[in-house]
């Protein structure tokens, strides 16, 4: 018997389809890349199928996995990295969503800074949509990670840097992508939504003649 | 007993919100940022409700607030920077709807600008869209302040220098975003799409090899 | 009576409002600047109404002028630069539209450029897009004018050098935008989307680490 | 006899159609450029007819070639370029659908990477977006041609590069844009997605200042 009601299982897939047409429209989800995930109950999460096109989502794309990754009650296969999903759940118990996009910016981003490991944010009046921040006055460290086909040495890496951070909410991968969460996916979008905006911010600064 | 018609209520809380859904769509608004406000009457002010997703305002997420910035008639909560909209409602009589927006350009601008504390917009033809400019061989001074989370010590700069302008139509705050008004919200919104469009002209220029 | 038919008027109207529509959404008309105009006869134009919100267009924001600039049958006040619209229809016979936009790309390169006076197009597959061209290996060359308020001034420059060019489809105003035209809307739109599609290449080149 | 059912023309062309108003939305085809087409049968495609506006395609812009680019019960010209289509079809039993599009950053690499020849894309997470490539721990080859008027000649050229590829999946020709294939319309497009992000990608990188 699944722990989590029907409804629940409705209001998260339509979330994550809703958020997968938004991104997909601004150019984040390019080529079948990127994938969203929502808990469904302390065992189970909701999280998009293998290969879809996010910019087309459907409540249709969205399957159930445990915390191990493994798909629930169905053939379907869930997205490679729905490890790296589950590592934020097993270790937040207060994470509702997590997302992995794959904009231009945070493929750059990832790119550029991967050889110092981390680029800084700060000064920003937007650094007040992340949980924990109330003014512009702090600066945020965004971890770059090496890429890797291998989910569990990435996962690994992860978790010995979460081990060490107080309070967190996203990384970068080089070459590939964000992953950023929250406790619901309100507030995983407002995180999204504002690294997607100051790593733009810092990219465009690097253009300019000053 | 409001000093305003029900159907005055009705037509600012609709021009906000869908101001707030267009400016949303061109990325002026990420993570919740961004407020409006129109004036009501000689002693009341319609403004947006802090925290809400400005690209998808409805009438619903408007409130009402006096000329110091306090709820009036509810238990929402407005905006924290609704005081610098009213500072502009008290010394501007004619100021009929003041916009506070977050786009990648306004908030790149008043980084780069911060340290010399203002930028000169000379030249343009859009220069012409802000009242009481005729030509566009003319010159505009864009004043920057520093950014501050306490909005009265950011009011009280905001008024020394509104002390000293003969003809001013808006101000960036550093790593934050602009504010302009305007005598409706059309005019306020002419300046807006003025500002942003002149922004970004000064910031490519600075990307180029000249 | 008019030497035009309601069914040709009403087409025009159309295909000016639907044109604007589209131009605004790409955010070529900021601040209810830009104007368009179609032949209606040998001896009449229509021409958006002054001030109009371009990107929000209709058929009642188009209006009648006699080929000197003067409004025909109604109260309304053409746009300041039907002149120059006028100018175009008057010296080519074959001219049935005329199109005055106003996107970032063609108001940084009228200021780059300005200096120089013109700017070079080779080597572009897109140069096949304007009437006459036949090839990539080619050369266009796109007058920058300075700026004026006086109409009549810029006229008198735009003719003098009007009269030695061959083949021509547009020219800049400095810090203002392109004037292109064609034998008709469908043409005159060809022109304005590979003028646009140009610059923008030329543009990006200045901003790379060749 | 038509060696292909009305209802796989019908899809071929809903699929094609379908394929340019998204690209014509991101401003891949200005200016009546870009063509696209399918494999109906062993001896038939579908393909755009020459010179529509590629961002408001219907099912009626589309027409049916022999493999040697002959236009098939219709008086409708085919694009000029359907030639090098066909060298696809020809070439690759399993090719399914060819696109060709002209984007900005299509046209700005074509033009940056000219004088080399080529261009390497390595290192990308969207790498995997190809057929064949299964980690970002890889590198592709993208070869620039020149341009030319004359199809045969571009042809000729194409067909020695193709003899010495084990497998390839797209090219630029200079100062034009990009051609891209995939065994159906599907694998085409997330083959042009990828290809698109990824020059996106190494523009901007050029762009800053590391």
């Amino acid at each position: 018997m699944p722990d989590y009601t029907p409804t629940r299982y409705a209001e998260c897939a339509n979330a994550i389809a809703e958020a997968g047409r938004d991104f997909g429209a601004r150019g984040w989800t390019p080529a079948t890349s990127s994938n969203f995930s929502m808990r469904l109950s302390d065992s189970r999460i909701a999280v998009t199928v293998s290969g879809r096109d996010k910019g087309k989502l459907t409540a249709a794309d969205v399957m159930v996995c445990d915390l191990a990754g493994n798909a629930v009650d169905t053939d379907a296969r869930p997205s490679a990295e729905t490890l790296l999903h589950c590592q934020i759940y097993r270790r937040f118990p207060d994470a509702g969503a997590v997302l992995h996009t794959h904009s231009l910016a945070q493929t750059l981003a990832s790119r550029i800074y991967a050889p110092v490991g981390e680029l800084t944010l700060a000064g920003y009046e937007l650094l007040k949509a992340f949980a924990g921040y109330t003014t512009h006055d702090a600066r945020m460290q965004l971890k770059v990670f090496p890429n890797s086909q291998d989910m569990h040495e990435l996962a690994r890496l992860i978790d010995a840097w979460l081990d060490e951070q107080p309070v967190t909410h996203g990384y970068l991968i080089d070459g590939h992508g964000i992953y950023t969460w929250g406790k619901d996916m309100l507030e995983a979008r407002r995180h999204l939504d504002a690294f997607e905006f100051l790593l733009n911010c810092e990219l465009e600064l690097r253009k300019m003649h000053r």
